[in-house]
Protein backbone atom coordinates (compact mmCIF):
# COMPACT_ATOMS: atom_id res chain seq x y z
CA UNK A 1 0.00 0.00 0.00
CA UNK A 2 1.77 3.09 -1.22
CA UNK A 3 1.74 6.02 1.69
CA UNK A 4 -1.06 8.33 1.81
CA UNK A 5 0.43 12.17 0.34
CA UNK A 6 3.45 11.37 -1.68
CA UNK A 7 4.22 12.00 -4.58
CA UNK A 8 2.44 12.36 -7.67
CA UNK A 9 -0.12 9.66 -7.56
CA UNK A 10 -1.32 10.82 -4.26
CA UNK A 11 -1.17 14.63 -5.13
CA UNK A 12 -3.75 13.72 -8.51
CA UNK A 13 -6.45 11.09 -6.68
CA UNK A 14 -6.50 14.60 -3.51
CA UNK A 15 -7.16 17.04 -6.23
CA UNK A 16 -9.51 14.77 -8.60
CA UNK A 17 -11.62 13.65 -5.30
CA UNK A 18 -11.58 17.73 -4.27
CA UNK A 19 -12.92 18.90 -7.77
CA UNK A 20 -15.03 16.24 -7.75
CA UNK A 21 -17.06 17.27 -4.74
CA UNK A 22 -16.82 20.51 -5.80
CA UNK A 23 -18.02 20.75 -9.15
CA UNK A 24 -19.36 16.78 -9.97
CA UNK A 25 -17.30 14.13 -11.52
CA UNK A 26 -18.88 14.91 -15.18
CA UNK A 27 -18.30 18.42 -15.11
CA UNK A 28 -14.40 17.73 -14.01
CA UNK A 29 -11.93 17.33 -16.87
CA UNK A 30 -8.24 15.71 -16.58
CA UNK A 31 -6.16 18.68 -17.46
CA UNK A 32 -8.17 20.45 -14.35
CA UNK A 33 -6.96 17.59 -12.40
CA UNK A 34 -3.26 17.52 -13.50
CA UNK A 35 -2.99 21.57 -13.00
CA UNK A 36 -4.50 21.26 -9.21
CA UNK A 37 -2.40 18.56 -8.68
CA UNK A 38 1.07 20.61 -10.39
CA UNK A 39 1.86 17.83 -13.23
CA UNK A 40 1.43 17.65 -16.64
CA UNK A 41 -1.28 15.86 -18.60
CA UNK A 42 0.71 13.08 -19.70
CA UNK A 43 1.92 12.66 -15.56
CA UNK A 44 -1.80 11.57 -15.08
CA UNK A 45 -2.03 8.97 -17.78
CA UNK A 46 0.98 7.30 -16.44
CA UNK A 47 -0.76 6.88 -13.55
CA UNK A 48 -4.63 6.24 -14.28
CA UNK A 49 -5.93 4.58 -17.80
CA UNK A 50 -8.92 7.18 -17.53
CA UNK A 51 -10.87 9.86 -14.93
CA UNK A 52 -13.28 7.21 -13.54
CA UNK A 53 -9.59 5.26 -12.22
CA UNK A 54 -8.79 7.86 -10.00
CA UNK A 55 -11.43 6.72 -7.46
CA UNK A 56 -10.00 2.94 -7.63
CA UNK A 57 -6.60 3.04 -7.92
CA UNK A 58 -5.89 1.24 -4.98
CA UNK A 59 -8.68 -1.49 -5.57
CA UNK A 60 -6.34 -4.39 -6.64
CA UNK A 61 -3.73 -4.05 -4.28
CA UNK A 62 -6.22 -3.88 -1.65
CA UNK A 63 -7.45 -7.17 -2.49
CA UNK A 64 -4.50 -8.79 -2.53
CA UNK A 65 -3.13 -7.52 0.81
CA UNK A 66 -6.30 -8.88 2.40
CA UNK A 67 -6.24 -11.79 1.10
CA UNK A 68 -2.74 -12.18 1.96
CA UNK A 69 -3.91 -11.55 5.60
CA UNK A 70 -6.50 -13.98 4.90
CA UNK A 71 -4.12 -16.80 4.21
CA UNK A 72 -1.85 -16.28 6.98
CA UNK A 73 -4.59 -16.12 9.54
CA UNK A 74 -4.13 -18.66 12.44
CA UNK A 75 -4.98 -22.14 11.22
CA UNK A 76 -8.01 -22.86 13.62
CA UNK A 77 -9.02 -19.49 12.95
CA UNK A 78 -13.10 -19.60 12.35
CA UNK A 79 -14.06 -18.81 9.16
CA UNK A 80 -15.89 -15.46 9.70
CA UNK A 81 -13.97 -14.22 12.71
CA UNK A 82 -10.58 -14.00 9.96
CA UNK A 83 -12.57 -11.96 7.03
CA UNK A 84 -14.33 -9.49 9.95
CA UNK A 85 -10.92 -9.23 11.70
CA UNK A 86 -9.01 -8.68 8.63
CA UNK A 87 -11.39 -6.08 7.09
CA UNK A 88 -11.59 -4.33 10.82
CA UNK A 89 -8.05 -4.79 11.69
CA UNK A 90 -6.81 -3.05 8.61
CA UNK A 91 -5.05 0.34 8.50
CA UNK A 92 -7.97 2.20 6.27
CA UNK A 93 -6.29 6.01 7.07
CA UNK A 94 -3.80 4.71 4.71
CA UNK A 95 -5.97 5.15 1.94
CA UNK A 96 -7.02 8.82 2.93
CA UNK A 97 -8.59 11.04 5.97
CA UNK A 98 -12.02 9.95 6.55
CA UNK A 99 -12.91 13.27 4.91
CA UNK A 100 -11.39 12.49 2.02
CA UNK A 101 -13.17 8.84 2.15
CA UNK A 102 -16.38 10.63 2.66
CA UNK A 103 -16.09 12.83 -0.26
CA UNK A 104 -14.87 10.06 -2.57
CA UNK A 105 -18.12 7.58 -1.94
CA UNK A 106 -20.10 10.58 -2.22
CA UNK A 107 -19.08 11.39 -5.36
CA UNK A 108 -19.32 7.45 -6.26
CA UNK A 109 -23.00 7.49 -5.12
CA UNK A 110 -24.22 9.85 -7.17
CA UNK A 111 -22.74 8.90 -10.29
CA UNK A 112 -24.46 5.52 -11.68
CA UNK A 113 -21.78 4.54 -14.07
CA UNK A 114 -18.93 4.86 -10.91
CA UNK A 115 -21.69 3.11 -8.57
CA UNK A 116 -21.34 -0.11 -11.13
CA UNK A 117 -17.52 0.31 -10.90
CA UNK A 118 -17.71 0.31 -7.33
CA UNK A 119 -19.66 -2.93 -7.20
CA UNK A 120 -17.71 -5.22 -9.25
CA UNK A 121 -14.38 -4.28 -7.16
CA UNK A 122 -16.44 -5.06 -3.94
CA UNK A 123 -17.44 -8.02 -5.80
CA UNK A 124 -13.56 -9.20 -7.01
CA UNK A 125 -12.66 -8.36 -3.24
CA UNK A 126 -15.80 -10.98 -2.19
CA UNK A 127 -14.64 -13.02 -4.98
CA UNK A 128 -10.85 -13.02 -3.89
CA UNK A 129 -12.34 -14.12 -0.18
CA UNK A 130 -14.27 -16.79 -1.38
CA UNK A 131 -11.14 -18.61 -2.99
CA UNK A 132 -8.87 -17.94 0.36
CA UNK A 133 -11.29 -19.69 2.36
CA UNK A 134 -11.66 -22.47 0.03
CA UNK A 135 -7.73 -22.82 -0.05
CA UNK A 136 -7.47 -22.75 3.75
CA UNK A 137 -9.79 -26.05 3.29
CA UNK A 138 -13.27 -24.10 4.00
CA UNK A 139 -16.35 -26.45 2.62
CA UNK A 140 -17.48 -23.96 -0.31
CA UNK A 141 -20.86 -22.99 0.86
CA UNK A 142 -19.39 -21.57 4.61
CA UNK A 143 -16.78 -19.93 2.48
CA UNK A 144 -19.68 -18.15 0.62
CA UNK A 145 -21.65 -17.26 3.53
CA UNK A 146 -18.75 -16.08 4.99
CA UNK A 147 -16.80 -14.04 2.66
CA UNK A 148 -20.58 -12.47 1.49
CA UNK A 149 -21.79 -11.85 4.88
CA UNK A 150 -18.39 -10.54 6.43
CA UNK A 151 -17.83 -8.16 3.22
CA UNK A 152 -21.86 -6.63 4.03
CA UNK A 153 -21.15 -6.42 7.56
CA UNK A 154 -17.73 -4.22 6.78
CA UNK A 155 -19.82 -2.05 4.42
CA UNK A 156 -22.07 -1.45 6.83
CA UNK A 157 -19.11 -0.24 9.17
CA UNK A 158 -17.82 1.50 6.97
CA UNK A 159 -20.77 3.67 6.15
CA UNK A 160 -21.03 4.00 10.08
CA UNK A 161 -17.78 5.05 9.93
CA UNK A 162 -18.14 7.74 6.90
CA UNK A 163 -21.09 9.11 8.56
CA UNK A 164 -20.23 8.95 12.68
CA UNK A 165 -16.54 8.59 12.80
CA UNK A 166 -15.44 6.78 15.34
CA UNK A 167 -12.64 3.64 15.28
CA UNK A 168 -13.65 0.88 12.95
CA UNK A 169 -12.81 -2.07 14.78
CA UNK A 170 -15.02 -0.42 17.79
CA UNK A 171 -18.32 -0.16 15.09
CA UNK A 172 -17.43 -3.65 13.91
CA UNK A 173 -17.61 -5.13 17.22
CA UNK A 174 -20.31 -3.39 18.03
CA UNK A 175 -22.44 -4.56 14.77
CA UNK A 176 -21.31 -8.26 15.42
CA UNK A 177 -23.51 -9.27 17.99
CA UNK A 178 -26.35 -7.33 16.35
CA UNK A 179 -25.48 -9.38 13.33
CA UNK A 180 -26.16 -12.84 15.52
CA UNK A 181 -28.86 -11.13 16.68
CA UNK A 182 -30.64 -9.69 13.76
CA UNK A 183 -29.79 -13.70 11.67
CA UNK A 184 -30.83 -15.53 15.03
CA UNK B 1 -44.87 -10.84 -12.82
CA UNK B 2 -45.79 -11.24 -16.92
CA UNK B 3 -46.69 -15.56 -17.27
CA UNK B 4 -43.58 -17.78 -18.81
CA UNK B 5 -43.89 -17.74 -22.87
CA UNK B 6 -46.28 -16.00 -23.34
CA UNK B 7 -46.18 -13.38 -26.21
CA UNK B 8 -43.25 -11.92 -28.15
CA UNK B 9 -42.11 -10.42 -25.09
CA UNK B 10 -41.13 -13.97 -23.59
CA UNK B 11 -40.33 -15.61 -27.25
CA UNK B 12 -37.29 -12.98 -27.26
CA UNK B 13 -36.19 -13.59 -23.83
CA UNK B 14 -36.10 -17.02 -24.69
CA UNK B 15 -34.13 -16.57 -28.17
CA UNK B 16 -31.79 -14.46 -26.52
CA UNK B 17 -31.12 -16.75 -23.65
CA UNK B 18 -30.51 -19.84 -26.23
CA UNK B 19 -28.20 -18.25 -28.53
CA UNK B 20 -25.89 -16.04 -25.74
CA UNK B 21 -25.39 -19.63 -24.19
CA UNK B 22 -24.77 -21.28 -27.74
CA UNK B 23 -22.19 -18.76 -29.44
CA UNK B 24 -21.61 -15.85 -26.62
CA UNK B 25 -23.47 -12.37 -25.66
CA UNK B 26 -20.91 -10.49 -27.97
CA UNK B 27 -21.57 -12.49 -31.59
CA UNK B 28 -25.34 -12.25 -31.25
CA UNK B 29 -27.24 -9.78 -32.87
CA UNK B 30 -30.58 -8.19 -32.12
CA UNK B 31 -31.12 -9.28 -35.95
CA UNK B 32 -30.72 -12.63 -34.78
CA UNK B 33 -32.67 -12.91 -31.51
CA UNK B 34 -35.66 -11.34 -33.89
CA UNK B 35 -35.19 -13.78 -36.77
CA UNK B 36 -34.95 -16.69 -34.14
CA UNK B 37 -38.21 -15.51 -32.14
CA UNK B 38 -40.12 -14.92 -35.23
CA UNK B 39 -40.55 -10.79 -34.52
CA UNK B 40 -39.13 -7.76 -36.79
CA UNK B 41 -36.64 -5.85 -35.26
CA UNK B 42 -38.76 -3.13 -34.60
CA UNK B 43 -41.01 -5.37 -32.66
CA UNK B 44 -37.45 -6.23 -30.45
CA UNK B 45 -36.74 -2.45 -29.66
CA UNK B 46 -40.49 -1.95 -28.60
CA UNK B 47 -39.29 -4.32 -25.84
CA UNK B 48 -35.93 -3.97 -25.00
CA UNK B 49 -33.64 -0.39 -25.47
CA UNK B 50 -30.80 -2.81 -26.24
CA UNK B 51 -29.27 -6.60 -26.23
CA UNK B 52 -28.28 -5.84 -22.80
CA UNK B 53 -31.66 -5.75 -21.07
CA UNK B 54 -33.05 -8.72 -22.59
CA UNK B 55 -31.46 -10.00 -19.81
CA UNK B 56 -32.50 -7.60 -16.92
CA UNK B 57 -36.32 -7.18 -18.52
CA UNK B 58 -38.10 -8.40 -15.28
CA UNK B 59 -35.44 -6.75 -12.78
CA UNK B 60 -37.66 -4.04 -11.89
CA UNK B 61 -40.74 -5.26 -11.66
CA UNK B 62 -39.46 -7.89 -9.35
CA UNK B 63 -37.99 -5.36 -7.13
CA UNK B 64 -41.55 -3.67 -7.14
CA UNK B 65 -42.97 -7.26 -6.32
CA UNK B 66 -40.45 -8.49 -3.75
CA UNK B 67 -41.00 -4.84 -1.89
CA UNK B 68 -44.50 -5.44 -1.85
CA UNK B 69 -44.70 -8.25 -0.27
CA UNK B 70 -41.89 -7.05 2.72
CA UNK B 71 -44.31 -3.98 3.41
CA UNK B 72 -47.05 -6.43 4.07
CA UNK B 73 -45.58 -8.94 6.23
CA UNK B 74 -46.97 -9.86 9.41
CA UNK B 75 -46.62 -6.67 11.89
CA UNK B 76 -44.59 -8.70 14.95
CA UNK B 77 -42.24 -10.58 12.04
CA UNK B 78 -38.85 -10.22 12.57
CA UNK B 79 -36.49 -8.04 9.71
CA UNK B 80 -34.33 -10.64 8.91
CA UNK B 81 -37.16 -13.42 8.74
CA UNK B 82 -38.99 -11.04 6.41
CA UNK B 83 -36.21 -10.85 3.89
CA UNK B 84 -35.37 -14.86 3.78
CA UNK B 85 -39.10 -16.11 3.77
CA UNK B 86 -40.06 -13.25 1.23
CA UNK B 87 -37.44 -14.38 -1.19
CA UNK B 88 -37.54 -17.86 -0.44
CA UNK B 89 -41.23 -18.07 -0.84
CA UNK B 90 -41.18 -16.06 -4.42
CA UNK B 91 -42.84 -18.24 -7.39
CA UNK B 92 -39.05 -17.95 -9.13
CA UNK B 93 -40.13 -20.23 -11.61
CA UNK B 94 -42.09 -17.22 -13.03
CA UNK B 95 -38.73 -16.14 -14.45
CA UNK B 96 -38.16 -19.29 -16.57
CA UNK B 97 -37.21 -22.81 -16.05
CA UNK B 98 -33.48 -23.43 -14.01
CA UNK B 99 -32.32 -24.66 -17.23
CA UNK B 100 -32.96 -20.95 -18.78
CA UNK B 101 -31.91 -18.74 -15.55
CA UNK B 102 -28.53 -20.99 -15.81
CA UNK B 103 -28.23 -20.13 -18.99
CA UNK B 104 -28.94 -16.60 -18.18
CA UNK B 105 -26.80 -16.82 -15.47
CA UNK B 106 -23.37 -18.40 -17.20
CA UNK B 107 -23.65 -15.26 -19.54
CA UNK B 108 -23.65 -12.79 -17.45
CA UNK B 109 -20.68 -14.16 -15.33
CA UNK B 110 -18.94 -14.49 -18.62
CA UNK B 111 -19.31 -10.90 -19.50
CA UNK B 112 -17.62 -7.93 -17.27
CA UNK B 113 -20.15 -5.44 -18.61
CA UNK B 114 -23.14 -7.62 -17.66
CA UNK B 115 -21.64 -8.70 -14.59
CA UNK B 116 -21.61 -5.32 -13.42
CA UNK B 117 -25.19 -4.53 -14.40
CA UNK B 118 -26.23 -7.34 -13.05
CA UNK B 119 -24.63 -6.12 -9.40
CA UNK B 120 -26.32 -3.23 -9.91
CA UNK B 121 -29.50 -4.38 -10.11
CA UNK B 122 -28.88 -6.18 -7.08
CA UNK B 123 -27.96 -3.42 -5.19
CA UNK B 124 -31.09 -1.56 -5.86
CA UNK B 125 -32.95 -4.47 -4.98
CA UNK B 126 -31.28 -4.09 -1.66
CA UNK B 127 -31.64 -0.62 -1.43
CA UNK B 128 -35.67 -0.90 -2.05
CA UNK B 129 -35.60 -3.61 1.46
CA UNK B 130 -33.88 -1.05 3.36
CA UNK B 131 -35.93 1.00 2.57
CA UNK B 132 -38.96 -0.84 3.26
CA UNK B 133 -37.56 -2.26 6.65
CA UNK B 134 -37.18 1.47 7.32
CA UNK B 135 -40.58 2.39 6.39
CA UNK B 136 -42.04 -0.50 8.98
CA UNK B 137 -40.19 1.00 11.59
CA UNK B 138 -37.02 -1.14 11.93
CA UNK B 139 -33.94 1.07 12.83
CA UNK B 140 -31.30 2.16 10.36
CA UNK B 141 -28.85 -0.19 11.22
CA UNK B 142 -30.69 -3.35 11.63
CA UNK B 143 -32.44 -2.60 8.57
CA UNK B 144 -29.17 -2.75 6.37
CA UNK B 145 -27.71 -5.55 7.55
CA UNK B 146 -31.15 -7.77 7.50
CA UNK B 147 -31.66 -6.94 3.86
CA UNK B 148 -27.67 -7.08 3.30
CA UNK B 149 -27.21 -10.37 4.73
CA UNK B 150 -30.63 -11.83 3.90
CA UNK B 151 -30.05 -10.80 -0.12
CA UNK B 152 -26.43 -12.86 0.73
CA UNK B 153 -28.09 -16.06 1.85
CA UNK B 154 -30.17 -15.58 -0.88
CA UNK B 155 -27.54 -15.22 -3.38
CA UNK B 156 -25.73 -17.96 -2.43
CA UNK B 157 -29.24 -20.48 -2.01
CA UNK B 158 -29.93 -19.21 -5.65
CA UNK B 159 -25.90 -20.33 -6.98
CA UNK B 160 -26.59 -23.53 -5.02
CA UNK B 161 -30.51 -23.92 -7.13
CA UNK B 162 -28.72 -23.23 -10.28
CA UNK B 163 -26.23 -25.98 -9.71
CA UNK B 164 -27.78 -28.60 -7.90
CA UNK B 165 -31.47 -28.05 -8.14
CA UNK B 166 -33.77 -29.03 -5.19
CA UNK B 167 -36.40 -26.23 -3.87
CA UNK B 168 -35.66 -22.67 -2.97
CA UNK B 169 -37.13 -22.82 0.23
CA UNK B 170 -35.47 -26.01 1.57
CA UNK B 171 -32.18 -24.69 0.47
CA UNK B 172 -32.58 -21.36 2.36
CA UNK B 173 -33.96 -23.76 5.69
CA UNK B 174 -30.61 -25.30 5.08
CA UNK B 175 -28.39 -22.42 4.51
CA UNK B 176 -29.96 -20.39 7.86
CA UNK B 177 -28.92 -22.59 10.65
CA UNK B 178 -25.29 -22.47 8.53
CA UNK B 179 -25.10 -18.78 8.91
CA UNK B 180 -26.62 -18.41 12.14
CA UNK B 181 -23.15 -20.43 13.17
CA UNK B 182 -21.01 -19.31 10.82
CA UNK B 183 -21.56 -15.31 12.45
CA UNK B 184 -22.08 -16.99 16.12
Amino acid sequence: MPRWQQGSEERLITAAIDLFAAQGFENTSVAEIAERAGVTNRTFFRYFADKREVLFAESDTLRDALVEQIMQAPRNAKPFSIITDVLASFDWDCLGPRDFQRKRQTTIDANPELLERDLTKINNITTGFIDALKQRGVDAHTAQLAARVGVQLFATAYQIWLEEGGEMKAISKKLKPLLAEVVA
